[in-house]
């Protein structure tokens, strides 16, 4: 694809649309947009808009189509795959103005929202009404970066990741056209599913410009627990026991020694350090739960379980859920002048204890510096994240070896490269051996949707 | 399109590819393809080929595309809306020699099977190891047949419809070629959903010939009660109550008195003769479903409910169910005579007593023989039948006029077409009112994925 660089005229129009307010060349909102959370190489745009209405959306995509200028959209800039980083330049078109809850249904469990809508705010928002919107990624995301990625985790177990919740989207294509996909009922059989063909495309296919999200109810009770074991190896075939049995936790997640380390020196919580699963049940009522943890915590000493520590309290839960959100951050600041990968693969639930197994020793082989293995377990879901210090060229190839091996080892095992980050920029590279011929008719839906490519352009494709 | 007829050289061919025992042009099996359970006219196939392999319905794609013949798959023919009609001639796929269940995997809550297997005999085959395949549509349906629309049924309210529970699909498309999409994870973030795009798109896109399905344990406890109102206005603001109050049901089935008569006659089953929800909850402990069931029939009992009958056997709750599912069959034989149209709207659940108030208004107004209202109420989904004598052309046009206006009214109220029985031929009407732009992006796809129309032709697009 040959695209246009922004020339002067372009800019006088595009700030037409908008308004000089919200429409910027600046260096630091150049600069600003330019990386997300993860390792992957700054790549400025040509100019940041913050649209407000759809039909500023509108106007700029149809120009940008006629003058192949490459558009991104961006959210919180809070993904891990470089998803959202405008490898080419061009416009990015920053949602964060654009972000009303328009309309809470409770009767309904609906929500109308913006894209630029901040997930915690969402919920923050919800709180009175005993509903939520569950899919939870942790990080401080936008909904329209949620449905961008399919974002899931700790709650997608029980509740499911994002393209389970959504109901219907208002996108506008790259040629400016705005269409509505989906309803508010529940369920449907009407014409073909175009909603989630959007949900989980990376912006590569159309940019979101309103959803409508379903909402669950709060539970009545919840009981936590923390469970440590031996091994690793012990903790995975644990979760594999808890999801066999039945349980429905609402969060059951691994966290490795290394973590909980990290998590101590930094949260001050004086955890026991070794391989940890946190888990967490919603249910009706307190004796259902008491009767679940009872069945849980058998399963969790059949694989010698050290330690297990039901009936936290609210407060506690609280801090460890933070603590565990907060992960990612703080193998981020721990070491700043390191550079990381972050492994994102899931597998059958079967497969999880061989697939800890197989990503942890690759971590060993790869040697190159700390590592830290942890995940949404209950979804088969494993993250590792390796690092090295930056500049060390001959540790990083190391690493990204180690990579590959571990996503070729979680396909092998019929699993997927990504469970929850998205294919962005790291992920490409794995796309044919996960996807084999269906990655050419994904190709055929993207030449037809957006037939200059002018969407996000240079990812997800190898 | 313009659609070519078998020539003796295409029949030659296709009977080479699949042996003669699996090729029919014979009349009984031409008459026998020709029309589903609805009242839509009959339109015979021109050939009727069994297929047992992928390979082999991938030859016989890729010649009907280059010879532009039309191709309709076919499972069970208990579709409601004409949806596997062959309406151009034709070969008819009928994959009821390919119904082979490939591989249960217990450990991973999955089972791989063929198209042909009929649901009701996989759950038989599933019984001992716990699990079922939830989306319930209550007739003798295939999985191909579900999964080309996104079937659902009593269970969905809680375990989702087809589209919820299928993760891996391989597909042949129009052009011969076979891909695989989706894999063995329980979530995944990697390139675009094709999967969902082929699940309820009535072999429209392409011809599914393996699925890998995800199951759900079993309960271990249930409970089912039946309860009877004044009104069916009232039933249903028990259901938007029931729903409200996050009780999460297994099955909230509504049935009109006229229902319940039918089945009174049909099963000798003694019932009240009153507007009547027949619930279902599966949990735990059967404390658990005490405290749900009192929850529930109190908020029954604020609708004046005039008798809550909870506690049913597993016998009676058997007979009950036997009855739901049966009821469109007593529907049909009760008057053989008469012809009938089958709504299948589906609306947000609040707005479930209006839909429920104007559907009925609708009929009477019609005025042209009996009526029956039920459906899914928990998923806002509302069935209703009118049906008249066969020739009384008068009465079938008010009958199809009030089948329009209480479509109309589920749109207006933000609902859908259709909720469970698909498009065919009978909804392809309202799909322009219904999805308005995004209706000629679902041609546009069509015309990539199957670019001479084989593919079952003539239905949904009007």
């Amino acid at each position: 694809m040959g695209f246009d660089t922004l020339k002067d005229e372009d800019k006088r129009y595009i700030r037409s649309i908008v308004s000089s307010e919200r429409f910027s060349t600046g260096e630091s909102n150049l600069d600003l947009h330019s990386r997300d959370m993860s390792g992957h190489r700054a790549s400025r745009p040509e100019a940041v808009v913050w649209p407000k209405e759809r039909a500023e959306v509108s106007r700029i995509l149809r120009y940008a189509d006629q003058r192949r200028i490459p558009v991104t959209a961006w959210g919180a800039g809070t993904s891990l795959e470089g998803n959202p980083i405008p490898l080419q330049g061009g416009i990015v078109l920053d949602f964060s103005q654009m972000d009303s809850i328009l309309e809470i249904r409770p009767d309904d469990f609906q929500a109308d929202v913006e894209p630029g809508v901040i997930y915690k705010d969402l919920n923050h928002k919800l709180r009175h009404t005993g509903l939520f919107f569950p899919p939870d990624p942790g990080a401080g995301a936008t909904i329209g970066g949620m449905i961008a990625n399919n974002a899931s985790g700790i709650r997608t177990v029980r509740y499911g990741a994002t393209k389970d919740n959504v109901l219907r989207l208002v996108v506008v294509l790259a040629n400016g056209e705005i269409i509505e996909i989906g309803n508010r009922a529940s369920k449907t059989s009407s014409g073909f599913d175009l909603l989630h063909l959007f949900v989980g495309s990376e912006g590569m296919l159309g940019v979101v410009v309103e959803a409508t999200l379903r909402l669950v109810g709060l539970p009545a009770e919840f009981a936590s627990a923390v469970a440590t074991f031996q091994t690793v190896e012990d903790a995975g075939k644990a979760v594999f026991d808890i999801i066999g049995a039945g349980l429905d936790p609402a969060a059951l997640e691994l966290l490795a020694p290394e973590c909980i380390d990290l998590i101590n020196r930094q949260k001050n919580l004086g955890l026991h350090i070794s391989p940890t699963l946190f888990m967490e049940f919603h249910g009706p009522t307190r004796n259902h739960l008491t009767e679940v943890m009872g069945i849980a915590e058998g399963l969790c000493r059949e694989h010698d379980c050290r330690e297990f520590r039901p009936g936290l309290d609210r407060e506690e839960r609280d801090r460890l859920l933070e603590a565990r959100y907060a992960l990612g951050d703080m193998i981020r600041q721990d070491r700043p002048g390191h550079v990381r990968i972050s492994i994102d693969v899931a597998v059958p639930i079967s497969a999880y204890p061989e697939m800890i197994a197989f990503a942890r020793e690759a971590a060993r082989k790869a040697g190159a510096g700390a590592a830290y293995t942890f995940g949404h377990a209950g979804d088969g879901n494993i993250h590792l994240v390796i690092e090295t210090e930056r500049g060390n060229r001959e540790a990083w190839q190391r690493i990204k070896e180690a990579n590959r091996s571990v996503v070729h080892k979680a396909l092998a095992l019929k699993g997927t490269a990504t469970g929850e980050h998205g294919v962005g920029i790291g992920k490409a590279q794995f796309m044919e051996a996960e996807h084999g011929r269906s990655l050419e008719w994904m190709k055929k839906v993207k030449q037809l949707l957006d037939p200059h490519g002018i969407l996000n352009p240079g990812k997800m494709f190898p």
